[in-house]
């Protein structure tokens, strides 16, 4: 199994209110025209929203109760600044900001919000991992040369 | 916000665990050295193992009772044939396989594993989508020419 990945899903109650949230509110653009699932094409993968009862029964697992489910998604800033923007945005979108941007003890600085749907999202600027122009994030900071 | 994604941490119980599946198991290396936290570099992103409650707590959640968190992750093959090759490497490897390969609605050929935290991964061949050779997926076939 090669090290990579290809696709995000996150399973949602309420589709139209998570499309709001990641087009309106964040300003992503949907790369399909389906009603029942909408994809968004990121650099190297894709993140999908589709009804959380559905991918239950897909994948043969239960539903569940929902909430923390283990896994954080991250979007590395490219400054300290930008950090405490992105937040913003995603609360005035509708989400909720767990945790204010803060300097961290490994030397970034960073926040969290949930999406309408309690997904969990990191903003973290890292001055030691980078992110290139084309938006892939990568261990080790940017060559200077 | 950009349309991108940096980092997926999934949040584990049992790091030594979880470290030996996705490296002795699925053959994935890690690009770290510390003992706390494992990266791993993926095209385009990082994912990371760390401790769940130390994640829960960073993020100013409540860690919950886990269960299916409402995501799915997903690696899509190069053939039909991979799915049932990488499906049965995952079980070898101590994951659970909770839905084997089968022909799906939509076209494709998919099945599902839980890892040993129980995270969900599908494992798909979509012949609408593309996996090129440095491992990105992208919506909508490859080119022909």
């Amino acid at each position: 199994m090669e090290q990579r990945l290809s696709l995000v899903t996150l399973g949602v109650h309420d589709l139209a209110r998570a499309r709001a949230f990641y087009e309106q509110g964040l300003g992503w653009r949907r790369g399909n025209t389906e009603d029942e699932v909408a994809f968004y094409q990121l650099p190297g993968l894709v993140l999908a929203l589709w009804d959380r009862a559905e991918l239950a029964a897909d994948a043969g697992v239960p539903e569940g109760p929902g909430g923390f489910g283990g896994i954080a998604l991250a979007y590395n800033t490219r400054s300290r600044d930008e950090v405490v923007e992105v937040l913003a945005r995603a609360r005035d979108a509708g989400g909720t900001v767990t945790k204010p941007a803060t300097d961290t003890e490994w030397g970034g600085f960073s926040g969290y919000f949930t999406d309408p749907e309690g997904q969990l999202w990191e903003v973290a600027f890292n001055p030691f991992w980078s992110v290139d122009e084309t938006g892939h994030t990568a261990l080790g900071a940017a060559d200077q040369d």
